[in-house]
C-alpha cells in the first residue's frame, strides 16, 4: 500500500519535470488522488502513463495560455490551450464559479483541452461555495447511437454535486453508458463473459464478449437496448457532447482525438482538442442557503430509508460509496497493481526521479 | 379524425368554462394539441378528463397569481399558485428566456403547480430565441430508487431542445425510466407481458407483468437493474426532483401530490404543489449564433450518416420520430379513442358546450 502522500508528491514531480508549473503539478496530482480515493483507480495512477507519453509526443501544452474567449455575464467559452485536462478544467471550474457568484448561476464550456479525469471532483468544487456543481466532457468514440453500429460517442460521463446540511453532500458521477470501459478489460483479462445490454457486434448483434471492441464492435449507451430505452441514453450522452464541444468548437462525436499517444491523431478535426461543460449554481440563488441544504438533509434521509428490496441492505444516496470507500483507502493507502507501479517506475527512471516498487500481496 | 382546431377550440372552450382567461385557456389548448401533433396521446385529450375532475375537487386556481418570489440576474424561483401546469410552467419559460436575454442563460425553479404536460413543448420555446430550451419536472411517485422497493420518484422526465441551421433542431424528450407509464397500461389491456428491466414486484423481485403496480410493484429507473445501471437512472431521476423540488420549495420525491382527482391528497407536505425546473442559454452567449447552427447541422449530420445496424434503417436524431408524427397528424388529423370522445362529450354536455363523438373506424 502507498500513503496518499506519496502518490500525490510522486505525480507532482512527474508532472514538474515534464515542464508543468508548481501549481498546474499540484492541481493534475489532486485529480489523479481523487480518483483513487473514490475508487476509481481506472482515472487514477495508470493514466500517468498516457500523459507521459502524449507529452513525449509532443501533444501536450506544458505552459499552456488557458484564456476566456468569450464570455456574457452568466458564460463563458474557455480555449485550454492544449493543456493537460485537469489544469483546463480547474480553472475553467473555477470561472463557472466566480460567474455564479455574481450572476445567480456560471456556465463554461471548454474546448481545446485533454483527459480531465474524473469529473466529479470538478463538480464537488462547487460545494464549499454552497453552490451545485455541474461537470460533464466528451472522450474518445467507443460507444454507438441506438440502431447504429458506429462508435461516435465516449463514455461522457455527467456529474452533479449538491450541497447538503447535517449529512454528507449529494454526489451523482456517472457515465452514460451502463458500464465503464475499463470493467471490459477486467472481464477480458479474468476470462469472463459479461451481461447482455453492456456491447454489441460490427452488426450491432449483442454479445457478451468483452474483448469485441477490437474486432469492430461497439458499446452501448445507458438503457442497452431500444426497448430498454438506450435512445435515452443516446440523448444523454449526444446533450454532454453538443454541450462541450458545440458549444467551445472542440472536437464532436467521432472526431474527439485519442487520449492515448499509440492512437494517432485523427486526419479530420472539426474543432480544437477536447471538450468539456462545467455549471454552478449558487444555492440561495434559489432558496435561503440554510433552507435549502435543511431540505437537501430531508430528502437524502427520505430516499435513505426507503424500504430495501429483498436481498439489499439499504439504498445508496449518490456519493455514499465513494465516500465509504474514501475513508478506507485513506487509512489503509492506496493499493497500485504491480503493473502499474512498474510503468511509474519506469517513468521515474527515464525523468530522474525517485519511485518505490512496493510489493504488494 | 377529428381536425387539430377542432379538438384545440374544444379544449380552450373547456377552459375557459372552468374559469380561465382567454389566453390562459388558449395556452392550456397549446400543449394539449402538441402531445397529439408528436404523438404523445398519453399527454394529450386524455388528460382533459384528469383536469376538469381535480377542477371540481377544488384542487386547481382558474385565476392564479402566478408569480417571481426569488430571483437573482440568471435565475428566479416561481410560485405556480396552484394553477394548471401549463399556464406556470409556460409563464416560468418565458422567464428562463427572459433572464438568457440579458444574463447569457436564464433558469427558474417552479414550485405550488400541476401536471404540464410533454415536458418537450416548454424546451422548445426557447428554439425561436436562438437558445437551447431545457425543462425538467417531479411527478406522481412510482418508481423506486436502485435497491428499494418503495414508490418514491416519478417518471421525471428531462427535454433538450437545441437549435440548428437547415437541419431540424435536436429534441430529446425523455422519461428517466426505460418506458412511461401509459405503456404498462396498453400491455395490460392487450394481455401481453413486458420485458424484463421495466418494473419489479412488491419484494424488488423482476418481472414481466405489467399489472404489477396494483399489487405493491413499482417501475425501475433507466437501466432496468443493477448490473445495466440502474443506479445511473436514479441519479438522474434524483437530480430533476431535486433542482424541480428542492430549489423551488415544491413537494419532492414520495410527497408529490397526485395529479388525479381519484387519489386524494397526502396527509404529509414538504412544500407546496408540484415542481418544474427550466433553463434557456442564448447560444450566442458561447458562440456566435450562425457558426452554432452550421456546427450543429454538422453535428446532425454526422450522427444521421452513422451506419445502421443489421436490420435497421438508420440512426434517429432526437426530435425526428416525434418530427415526423407531426407532419402525418397536422395533415390527417387526430385520432382519439372512442372511450376518450365519450368522456370528452361528457365533460362538454356538463359545461353546455359542443362536441361531436365522431365514429373512428
Amino acid at each position: 500500500m502507498y500513503p496518499v502522500k506519496y502518490l500525490a508528491d510522486f505525480t507532482r514531480d512527474v508532472f514538474i519535470k515534464m515542464g508543468c508549473s508548481e501549481k498546474d503539478a499540484t492541481i493534475i496530482a489532486d485529480v489523479f488522488i481523487a480518483a483513487e480515493l473514490r475508487g476509481l483507480p481506472s482515472h487514477g495512477m495508470i493514466r500517468i502513463k498516457d500523459y507521459f507519453q502524449l507529452w513525449k509526443a509532443n501533444r501536450i501544452t506544458v505552459k499552456p495560455n488557458v484564456r476566456i474567449v468569450h464570455e456574457s455575464p452568466s458564460t463563458a467559452v474557455v480555449d485550454g490551450d492544449g493543456a493537460v485536462g485537469m489544469v483546463a478544467a480547474t480553472w475553467s471550474m473555477e470561472i463557472a464559479i466566480e460567474k455564479a457568484s455574481r450572476a445567480g448561476t456560471g456556465w463554461v464550456s471548454t474546448r481545446n483541452s485533454n483527459h480531465y479525469g474524473i469529473a466529479g471532483h470538478y463538480a464537488m468544487m462547487a460545494l464549499k461555495h454552497d453552490m451545485i456543481g455541474i461537470c460533464m466532457t466528451n472522450a474518445n468514440p467507443l460507444v454507438a447511437p441506438t440502431f447504429s453500429v458506429s462508435p461516435m460517442l465516449g463514455t461522457n460521463p455527467i456529474a452533479v454535486a449538491i450541497p447538503a446540511g447535517k449529512q454528507p453532500p449529494f454526489v451523482a458521477d456517472f457515465a452514460t453508458t451502463p458500464i465503464a470501459r475499463g470493467k471490459l478489460a477486467v472481464a477480458e483479462k479474468k476470462g469472463e463473459k459479461v451481461p447482455l445490454g453492456f456491447v454489441q457486434d460490427k452488426n450491432g448483434i449483442p454479445t457478451d464478449d468483452p474483448a469485441i471492441l477490437k474486432s469492430g464492435g461497439s458499446m452501448l449507451t445507458l438503457g442497452g437496448d431500444y426497448e430498454h430505452g438506450s435512445h435515452k441514453g443516446f440523448c444523454m450522452s449526444a446533450v454532454v457532447d453538443i454541450f462541450s464541444a458545440v458549444f467551445s468548437g472542440a472536437n464532436f462525436g467521432p472526431f474527439v482525438p485519442p487520449s492515448v499517444a499509440y492512437l494517432p491523431v485523427l486526419d479530420t478535426k472539426v474543432g480544437e482538442g477536447t471538450g468539456h461543460f462545467f455549471g454552478a449554481m449558487r444555492i440561495d440563488a434559489f432558496q435561503e442557503a440554510e433552507a435549502f441544504k435543511s431540505n437537501m438533509d430531508k430528502w437524502i434521509d427520505t430516499f435513505r430509508n426507503a424500504k430495501p428490496a429483498a436481498g439489499r441492505e439499504r439504498v445508496l444516496i449518490p456519493g455514499d460509496p465513494e465516500r465509504e470507500k474514501e475513508i478506507k483507502i485513506r487509512a489503509e493507502g492506496v493499493a497500485v497493481l504491480p503493473a502499474i507501479a512498474k510503468e511509474m517506475k519506469e517513468i521515474a527512471d527515464e525523468l530522474g526521479i525517485g519511485f518505490e516498487v512496493k510489493s504488494e500481496k
